[in-house]
């Protein structure tokens, strides 16, 4: 019998494990094969929910960005042969913004039971708080570094967030945040609505919908925080 | 000082209470008022959470979609004199995929605190479980009902998943769900990828991805699940 692959959500940040619910806390304790993003933020965390055994015991994989598509295959052998397998991320939800679906999509091949578990996601926990339309939406990932190139992304997203009613979620990396958000001050019409989430679940969370004519008087204080822009035209 | 509004996601169906993070539990537990979708069910929740006081006790607004434009400023009230105000939905998440969105959006604009909790969305979970890109996608609802309209839409997300590789999730009334897979198997290329994600964190969960081709020869146990059902072209 195979095992199946659990996706099993973390803490964001320093986040204290009272977010996580107790039936994913439990479930990550009874795993011994973690595939994980980073190894080193995966011990801290799976030392954090207390596991049963010591985490020098427990078999951590690697898929990330480095990864070949060929490794992929081998990631996934104890499960074929009976084990559980964790899948953990960087922080919060797995397989939504970073490389976790490619093993997921070979599990689906191989007719390995996949269970996603409860957990915190910034981007849908930003999207909750946004007050825009969450009948219809889209994550766009991260926008171009290049300042012409992003701005038509921008103005891309804008207009189609006004013509289709899709409220249009993006971010950038941490220390590129404030630059972004010069850019969709400079980029978007006075009436669009922008929200920005920072520091999500985190003692300082900051979240706020304001128009783009309102955010001009008022520079959030983002730089180097974790956050997700949500865009409404 | 003005109370604020926490997004407090529920279970799903008859889940299990230890889905939802002791955190959120706990925040609810403290909140007296509260602005829901439907008052029974959010009175059945708050009863197996054991809430501290009598549920007659609490207060409860309704907030759907037959709620006017008119009275969003009338629930509002609480939190403006101070009080704490919880918003419960039908089942999971809150504001996203319901009418929750408009008290939030109202809330922005008087300068209430929102503040989103942790727990389960099936939207998010079957994105997770989909092994499609995460990175890329977008959430577009309920599909039309006719048929002719329908099979427009489906082809409509089919081609623009292939043309900007950007993941289509939507979602259809429990017992019309085999009606619209019958309009996927036969709307959609043979090599679409078609991910049916049916009664998530219940005991009968059921998640699987394969190719329109695949899905022709095995037609899916989902009449009356809640179901969602994810598209990668």
């Amino acid at each position: 019998m195979q095992g199946k692959i659990y996706i099993i959500p973390t803490t964001i940040g320093d986040s204290c494990t009272d977010i996580i619910p107790q039936h994913t806390i439990e479930t990550t304790r009874s795993i011994r094969y973690f595939i994980v993003e980073n190894i080193r933020s995966a011990r801290r965390y799976l030392s954090k929910i207390k596991m049963p055994v010591k985490i020098d015991e427990l078999i951590f994989l690697e898929l990330n960005e480095h990864t070949k598509p060929n490794e992929i295959e081998q990631l996934l052998v104890p499960a074929i042969e009976g084990y559980d397998i964790g899948i953990i991320s960087e922080a919060g939800v797995p397989c939504v913004a970073d490389p976790g679906a490619t093993i997921i999509d070979y599990a689906h091949r191989k007719n390995v039971q996949i269970v996603p578990l409860v957990g915190p996601s910034s981007i849908l926990l930003a999207l909750m708080a946004a007050g825009m339309n969450g009948q219809n939406f889209a994550f766009a990932g991260y926008l171009p570094v290049k300042e012409q190139q992003r701005v038509q992304r921008i103005q891309f997203l804008e207009k189609r967030s006004k013509q289709e009613n899709q409220t249009q979620i993006f971010i950038e990396a941490p220390y590129r945040n404030i630059q972004l958000f010069k850019s969709l001050i400079a980029a978007c019409n006075q009436s669009t609505k922008l929200c920005i989430a920072a520091n999500i679940t985190l003692a300082d969370e900051f979240i706020k919908t304001m128009t783009i004519a309102e955010w001009k008087k008022s520079e959030p204080d983002i730089n180097k925080k974790p956050c997700i822009f949500i865009l409404q035209g």
